[in-house]
């Protein structure tokens, strides 16, 4: 049995009982999150989030890119979200190679640069502030008034507010 | 007390729970799932996942856009995941308007377009076929030979597998 084909197997068991729950589609706390789509952090069970009350949007660092732009503006704009969460942590895959270097071992292997930024960073809480600030430059995303950062340690599980 | 106040103070509670299990930076599973951030879908749920188990990559529709790309490529290069699984939900919220008017309605409001492409689709499998393609179409990412794709149905709970 393949790992697709046992996750797959767990939908069947877990699906029809997550849609009995018949969560709302506008996230009922009105909050997106933007997190690390890394695999130690479960943004739900951090949170404390319920079926229905967010958006959760999640890529490698938990940066702010284009795509996350979209999914705000959308998230705002069409389901009514006012607040802004962005997790960056510790111990993260982003911090141990630079843009530079991964360009390189990728054009060396298959002939041509990724068309996209890699987006490594080295200081955590900057990256945090960066990443605010490309929201807040982003004049398709109305909502800004709320837009709070943190950095979770994944040492100790805290939830460490980055302050500008 | 604010929305993300509560959040924090939940994090509080499981942030050190979380923690505490030690769960591996390397996806176990060696799998990167890819979705909606709809606020009805727990990926982790859903498909059972455990702290540890794999990368969850979510946005606006569940889409592929450059980011994803970039997301996928150092999933499977920098913390060795082989294994891609797609999931588009029906009642998505992506199907309700289109980009068109999306941006239209953005351009009057603030004079501006968005610099991105709103990604809104009307046909659902298409769409996750579409998502499965441009994966494939990306050089950068190495692993393509286990990338399967379904379709979430909110109001049964079943996860439908979508065949090319």
């Amino acid at each position: 049995m393949s790992v697709i084909d046992e996750l797959v197997a767990n939908a069947e068991r877990y699906g029809p009982q997550l849609s009995r729950l018949r969560p709302p589609a506008r996230p009922a706390k009105r909050v997106a999150v933007i997190s690390c789509m890394d695999a130690r952090i479960n943004v739900y069970k951090l949170l404390g989030l319920a079926e229905g009350d967010a958006h959760v949007i999640c890529n490698a660092g938990g940066v702010v890119t284009a795509d996350e732009r979209r999914s705000l503006a959308i998230s705002q704009r069409l389901l009514g979200t006012r607040e802004i969460i962005l997790i960056h942590h510790t111990d993260c895959g982003m911090q141990k190679f630079t843009d530079d270097a991964f360009r390189r071992q990728i054009e060396a292997e298959v002939g041509v640069k990724p068309d996209w930024a890699v987006e490594s960073f080295t200081d955590l809480d900057a990256d945090v502030i960066q990443s605010i600030n490309r929201i807040k430059a982003d004049p398709c995303i109305p909502h800004k008034d709320s837009i709070r950062g943190f950095v979770y340690e994944v040492e100790t599980g805290r939830l460490r507010e980055v302050r500008p």
